[in-house]
């Protein structure tokens, strides 16, 4: 079957992947629509050095390694909407021609494995893949399979904001409106919050945070926001070094800062700063299965309308150039590989 | 009057300090005792780069600066317990030799100023200092005003356990036992934390940390505390660079870490090992003025007995020396300045 896949730093285009068999309790889908997130383009950038960081974790016993051979052809895609094609054996699911999707996990006899980055495990940048019966979700009636794809990117940000405790009345600042930012503001808006203020250099990416929810938007280049802003709840959502030390310096005593932007480097920080403003910094990573759901009944409800989220859509052998178009903020939010 | 000053970086001794005189709302106190905390030792030797982190904070308007000029004498001691001598104009307080203390801040006209390093205003390693009326707290009857000294370390270390939020059953490991990590022991241990892990290089600190009541103490040098304490709420007191960073690599997924060694230089950090784990940073810094009344009670009714932390007594010309012996940690935990 046709496939995207990471080949020395590069999304290459291949026909020759063996079809995915499902095994008990296993499904193979089709997939309809499976969103390229940044993670994916920091993972097929700086892939040697985040797998070099997880396994120094890995090494001290406190966290599972990925096992990711660089060398070899790696498969990813972890923001997909599918539809049921086969059950694996003795595996009860629902009717072929299903619309579904996922928690990005694939349980299997030697347990539960991420899909996110494999050498082994299609991801969604394929026709088709594996995904384990029991995590399905089936998609509501009539709601678009590519919207359903933004499930979950939408779950990142509904769990950073569900981390935040933001309370009514508090005011959020939401730095940075790439897709993690664009989440955000889309989940603190779906929670009612009354004072969304999202901050990017980027003018069309401000004009996607308006839309999305946010009352202000703020330039960095024209002021700290922390100047106009007052006590807020910090959302960084950049993810490149030197943000958080800014935020300590400049933030206000007793800020909250949800850390959801993912650093891969290593960053310069004053302690000082946070501790002199007692400052608690909470880093989030993914959402539980039920963020899943409720991102996706969300959506399908019409909380919150992906529909502008969605700036461009490429087939399989898009994927390269989709990855490269990306680097520019001002073109795409999310694109969707639509196989 | 004479007192301990800060001068060129070190403890002068002067006999020719001006007798402070109490405004409306001020009384003039007898200081009996006056703890050295580390963060004399560390304005001492960077005063310099302290005032200068302060004034990038203040500079942004986040954050008052302190406004203190390294080239004149500098005042400190804030870990004070004193005798009433005798109340400004107008000011009505407890009678001529009653024992109290208080938060280090002293009220005027012009506001509150804190009672920390200063050039106009003396600290508590002088013969005589200024309070605030409203803010002293009687020490109880019979409680040694030497051990009543020990209320504002000890503040510290109840209000780090506080801002953690640990819970009954919740393990605790304690980075350091030095006297903020002495204060979190004896803090936990009051609170009735079943399990206190306390960790230090010194086998005289993990001895004194043991007796103020850790159930196990550590030597880092033989192995990680991570590889023999599960899951727990870390409390760092050390405050040198690289601690935070060693935590986040090697600390469980959902780990609390409560930051209340304070490091004043810039420190390096992977965000991607909190990020990866949803590691929650707490910074904290002093305590509120009914977490210092509750430290002056729980010393004062038993709950914690101070006696092996006070390691050292002298006299004010006696303060240069004791900053130096304080930089051995096998020798002192806390000196006591009795003028
Ligand atoms: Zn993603
Ligand atoms: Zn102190």
């Amino acid at each position: 079957m046709r496939a995207a896949v990471l080949r020395d730093g590069h999304m290459a285009y291949r026909d020759d992947v063996p079809e995915p068999v499902p095994g008990p309790g296993q499904v193979l889908v089709a997939v309809r629509a499976c969103g390229i997130c940044g993670s994916d383009l920091h993972f097929a950038s700086h892939g040697a050095e985040m797998l070099a960081l997880t396994d120094r974790m890995a090494g001290d016993g406190a966290f599972g390694g990925l096992a990711v051979d660089l060398n070899r052809d790696v498969f990813m895609g972890h923001e997909f909407a599918a539809e049921v094609v086969e059950a694996g054996p003795d595996t009860d699911t629902y009717g072929p021609g299903t619309p579904v999707t996922s928690i990005p996990v694939l349980l299997s006899a030697k347990g539960a494995e991420p899909i996110l980055s494999s050498n082994r495990t299609v991801g969604g940048y394929a026709e088709r893949m594996l995904l384990s019966a029991p995590l399905l979700l089936p998609i509501p009636n009539g709601l678009d399979v590519k919207h359903a794809a933004l499930t979950e990117p939408m779950a990142v940000g509904l769990h950073a904001v569900n981390k935040s405790n933001i309370a009514a009345g508090e005011a959020a600042l939401v730095l940075g409106c790439g897709p993690i930012g664009i989440a955000i503001v889309a989940a603190l808006r779906a929670r009612g919050i009354e004072t969304i203020v999202a901050v990017d250099f980027s003018p069309a990416r401000r004009e996607l945070a308006r839309i999305m929810g946010a009352h202000e938007t703020l330039d960095p280049q024209q002021g700290s926001p922390f100047d106009t802003t007052k006590q807020a709840v910090v959302f960084e959502a950049v993810g490149v070094p030197g943000i958080i030390d800014d935020v300590l310096l400049r933030a206000r005593p007793g800020t909250r800062l949800i850390v959801a932007g993912v650093c891969m480097q290593a960053d310069t920080v004053h302690p000082f700063f946070a501790i002199a403003k007692e400052i608690n910094v909470q880093f989030v990573l993914a959402y539980t299965p039920d963020e899943f759901a409720a991102s996706l009944h969300a959506i399908a409800e019409g909380d919150i309308d992906v529909t502008p989220v969605i700036t461009g859509e490429v087939d399989l052998d898009g994927v390269g150039a989709a990855f490269d178009d990306l680097t520019d903020p001002d073109r795409h939010c999310k694109i969707l590989v639509t196989p």
